[in-house]
């Protein structure tokens, strides 16, 4: 499998540009920009640079934030945004519960309820959205947190809805295995990293893969079983230790461990 | 419900002897001691003061820690122990992953195995042995992390284990109320506290009933449903704020607290 960027990994160091560029120096073949970013440089222009690096899009982050007030608006931009950028995917981080609800149940059906509500769009625009569940520790973040419950929305849902799988996410889950062969070809991204032992922080401390104790080979496998045959996106949220690095170490510390994934 | 005090929650500020006193001071009536702390005041005079107390024990924290090398003569000296106390429960953190081990599946299949090897004793001794599921975020710590896969190795394992449903553990899970219906009489023990949604620490974060997010009430009826008529025991670890207070302010906050849960 070839790497992809996830921006998010040097999004303290460099512009949307700037990691245009830094693919194509690395020879990272790959990219998914994050929204903020995009809005930054400009959707056109956007586009207009990853045509001409030659890079593929392996999603948009993000739509989704269901609980927020201004979701629907959000998401019919973001449908466009991924179109315009032919992403094959665009990546759905649900939202939590507002303010200090305590009301999970609810959250979870106006996610499903929001998703069903801008589906027609997404299909109609052929942006197929990925639900990521996020580990059970961001349940404030999103209220979707295993793979098996973000599949259970998919059966419901209908056509035009799949799952991105992020190893940080999902590595402690007991039923990966069988929940990643039950997703099959709805697999529509496929994020890498590493869990740290000594995890400091539960958003912000993700860890360079190899770093950490996730067995990457083996959930690549279940992946790859399941008939994905697109990239893998290294996704680092480190506010501690990558975000503070040169990012051209960065992105060739990430090409070098892709032997370890 | 009534209330039961885990000692963990003043470990920091009291000995075992001063927490049976407070207890009985603020009309707690029962109490769920560790080991090491029992180990310190001695098993026949910890025992002679509960019952001169008129406590209740409603566990023993801790069995488990599989992956330690001394794991079964531990275990077997710990079901000892819960036996002398007439405790309902050995309360099993099942232990996770030794070193930076990537073994997921491994640690998974010992804590199976060695459950089996000392479950005949546990049986014999009339202690139940109740493997508590611990929230995904510390598998390092235990790597049995959801009621679905606990209730999978009881059903394997047979009479004499089930659960302690801790519900800063499992209530972020999308499958709680049908897993705990299908515990049923296999709750040994419910244990309560709250998940701040600005948790600052993976391990001693936790917060008193009330000051988070867990529908609490909620999480009791399906507990209740499930058949149990148990103490509801507060756990709580707070390094940054419990720990830090005076213990006699933490006892009274959890009792007044009671009538959240």
């Amino acid at each position: 499998m070839l790497l992809s960027l996830n921006t998010a990994t040097v999004r303290k160091q460099w512009n949307l540009a700037q990691m245009i560029d830094g693919c194509v120096r690395h020879g990272i073949t790959g990219i998914s920009p994050w929204r903020d970013q995009i809005a930054v440089l400009g959707l056109k222009e956007t586009k207009k640079r990853i045509d001409a690096a030659g890079l593929t899009v392996t999603g948009v982050c993000r739509g989704g934030f269901f609980a927020d007030k201004d979701w629907k608006s959000d998401n019919l931009r973001a449908i466009e945004e991924a179109h315009e950028l032919g992403a094959p995917a665009l990546i759905l981080v649900v939202g939590g519960m507002p303010g200090h609800s305590k009301d999970l149940a609810g959250a979870r059906q106006k996610i499903k309820d929001s998703i069903a509500e801008i589906l027609p769009v997404a299909r109609k625009a052929n942006v197929p959205l990925a639900i990521e569940p996020l580990h059970p520790m961001q349940v404030t973040r999103a209220a979707v947190n295993t793979l098996e419950q973000a599949l259970d929305m998919c059966d419901a849902l209908g056509p035009g809805v799949g799952v991105a799988v992020d190893a940080y996410h999902v590595w402690w889950d007991p039923k990966l295995e069988s929940q990643v062969k039950r997703a099959g070809k709805r697999v529509l991204g496929y994020h890498i990293c590493d869990w740290l032992p000594a995890t400091r922080d539960l958003f912000n401390d993700r860890g360079m893969m190899g770093d950490g104790i996730i067995d990457l080979p083996t959930i690549r496998n279940y992946i790859e079983a399941a008939g994905y045959a697109g990239f893998q996106e290294v996704e680092i949220f480190s506010e501690l230790d990558w975000w503070k690095r040169d990012p051209d170490e960065v992105l060739r510390t990430c090409k070098e461990r892709l032997a370890l994934c």
